[in-house]
């Protein structure tokens, strides 16, 4: 069958869906969610048409074809709101903490993206990574070589992948060999806009390392392109460990904090996505919330280089958009599963237990939200892009033994939801599906 | 092959072996740790009788049948000092801390095993997941009913484990379907004992599932039992949790921590492993010291009930033997490697860095020395149990992508090691082999 006509003929999705159509951090689980055991997604051209319960909707589409996939759970496609292509063959190096970890082992390893060749590798093995854990949609730091920017952006738009990115700009304090400067990091990131911001699902997000790493004349220089480019994004590091806070004050004398750092310099605004966030003070929590900033929760990254524990719950509190993340290379799992599970414990250790529900909100629909992204992608609605995956609650003999009764009520959907982000992993990922085209994995 | 004949002949296992020989608490990590790139083990009727480098080594055996594990990790089998089989089923229940997660999974669900072939059936899953994932040693707990013991320790014969369990004693505090009384726990445990300890590989531990729920005269029996049989272990749990903290308390006024009210029962000794300690005090940490008692610190548990930070540096600063658990159906995961990978994140927000030596450690000698099975398992050591695992380096593509380079020096051992930690699962798992046959999952 010709594709395209494949594309513009509907067709169905059949299994358990769920999906956040609230913020649960706000109202009620059940008032957040919405679930149909027994449940049909109609796709056609790439995006969500219907999705309902299986034996009203295939009403409406008589001779429908189906792919089946009771007992298995497809929710939207998960969201990565903050991750490090170039690190992808540092995952788990031994170390310390932050500062160190970045002289030993992220420098040298971000020069090899000068060669485009090697770019283009590892950005195909850090896409297939995304797609076999369920991850659709990610906001994704290149290294400071405009090569590395093209082979990822070219690597997404081969997938047709939603995906943003963007060069690093760093001009001091980091090796010689990895230093743009003002002048550079203007024209480069201004010529990548132009050629691919907007381009199919493809964005581009002004990637300013952090700012130990920029002069002040480099932070004036993205506050320019972000006044030429307001619809581009912003993403930088904020408040992740003591040893950069000190560092921070050290280079930064006149600011009263981090956070005044990139607001004098304009960065602070509804497309700005700050990682971490560790150690943010009330008043910039505060700040963040005013200017609708986003924060991306790193738990797995957080917890491996001992930097400390988000206060999800105050930024909450603050009604800041935060999404999950990895953080891959200091992040210790593709799996967003897996971030959910490290998640949930950073909420227990501090005595505020995260439901499954809400911990599938930071993954979907928060997650699209923190990116501005929620009226194309987060959830099942109708008119958005069918990008969703579909979970094998069985994956493993221990999954099949914990999880052989088959779905009955909201109880045990609620129950398999939460043993899955404990015990899951990419095992679990039985299809991922992109604009309503199954993912095959090259 | 007549499997004795084959047996009492020797044979080989080629591949990257590591042990511990030391402390790497209190020595260096190279005077720690044995390994050899290339090197070979050589067995004969379920003993090491040979561990070295394999050009050397083979010397000495022309005509040995090898089986080539080259560039494969192979360490002595994994240790779980913690573990409770009758909540296999109930991992990853979604709930608060740790009072409420016993009322309402654990207790209804060990109910079930005093049905003798649901608990046979349990053994057989519990003990595959513990194969599966490299653990051919743990101290387990069954549930209140013999029935359980009977079924956990007849699987474990079966498959000539080294497993160490008793029937938990409870009188008080918890559902009456679940209570026994100071009589029957006498009489049923010592009949236990009869029966198992010392049969086989197999061991018994008195099993009081913690200070609440036992009466003063049930501390008295277990004491009683405990003198009759010297050399059976205590299990038990210790100052886990605050609300645990506080119950203690109002239920032993007269005595001035937690600990003391074991002590007073004459249960603090060289055979006592205590789960978690999480909340002790220097006193508390120096008397179990003095006693020789050891602790068994299970990361994936106290992070998921939000129960704390185990403070393994002060642990180990006392010289108290500490093994690693995974606390199953508290935990989250049966795989030792996740649950290093945790301790390695436990010990970063504490601001102490494990290496990778100290890590292997307390899944290998140091749980042996926690056992007091230091003689028997824990390393390469000659005499020692042919009780070991083949770990494939490459089980992910991911894995495969970050190891691709062939290991060349400790260095690279030292990164593979902390990278399978880090990274891996079940899947790492090549080979399990126990008493020098390789296991095949039923």
């Amino acid at each position: 069958m010709n594709e395209s006509i494949a594309r513009s003929v509907p067709y169905g999705i059949r299994g358990c869906l769920i999906d956040c159509i609230k913020d649960p951090f706000f109202y009620h689980n059940e008032q957040s969610v919405r679930w149909f055991i027994d449940g049909l997604l109609v796709i056609r051209s790439g995006r969500i048409i219907a999705c309902g319960d299986y034996e009203k909707t295939i009403q409406n589409y008589p001779n429908l074809f189906v792919t089946d996939y009771r007992d298995r759970l497809i929710t939207p496609g998960f969201i990565d709101t903050h991750v490090h292509y170039p690190q992808t063959a540092i995952i788990a190096s031994y170390g310390k903490q932050l500062l160190e970890w970045l002289e030993k082992y992220t420098f040298p390893e971000e020069r090899k993206f000068q060669n485009i060749d090697y770019a283009a590798q590892v950005a195909d093995i850090f896409l297939n990574e995304l797609l076999r854990n369920g991850t659709t949609t990610s906001m994704v730091w290149s290294a400071v070589f405009p090569e590395s920017v093209q082979a990822l952006f070219q690597a997404a738009k081969s997938r047709n992948l939603r995906l943003i990115t963007g060069k690093v700009m760093m001009d001091r304090n980091a090796p010689d060999y990895l230093l743009d400067t003002a002048e550079t990091a203007y024209s480069e990131s201004r010529s990548l806009i132009e050629q691919w911001h907007g381009c199919d699902r493809l964005s581009y997000a002004l990637t300013l390392r952090f700012a130990p790493t920029s002069t002040p004349a480099q932070l004036k220089i993205t506050q320019q392109l972000q006044n030429e480019y307001p619809s581009v994004y912003l993403q930088t590091h904020l408040s992740e460990n003591f040893g950069e806070l000190a560092w921070v004050k050290e280079l930064f004398p006149n600011e009263n904090d981090y956070l005044e750092v990139y607001e004098k310099a304009g960065l602070v605004h509804d497309r700005s996505v700050f990682a971490h966030g560790i150690h943010l003070s009330s008043s910039e929590f505060q700040r963040l919330s005013d200017a609708g900033a986003a924060i991306a929760f790193c738990p797995t990254s957080n917890l491996f280089l001992g930097s400390g524990l988000f206060k999800l719950h105050e930024a909450k509190l603050n009604t800041i958009s935060v999404g999950l993340a990895t953080d891959i290379g200091a992040g210790t799992s593709f799996s967003l599963l897996q971030t959910a599970n490290e998640a949930y414990k950073v909420g227990q250790l501090q005595g505020h237990t995260l439901s499954a529900i809400q911990m599938l909100f930071l993954l979907t629909l928060g997650g699209a939200r923190s990116l501005s992204l929620d009226d194309t992608i987060g959830n099942l609605n109708i008119g958005k892009e069918a990008d969703f995956v579909v979970w094998n609650l069985k994956a493993t003999p221990l999954m099949a033994f914990r999880n052989a009764a088959p779905l009955k009520n909201w109880d045990d959907v609620n129950d398999r939801l939460f043993s899955l982000m404990m015990m899951g992993d990419d095992r679990c990922v039985e299809a991922t599906y992109i604009l309503g085209d199954r993912v095959t994995l090259s």
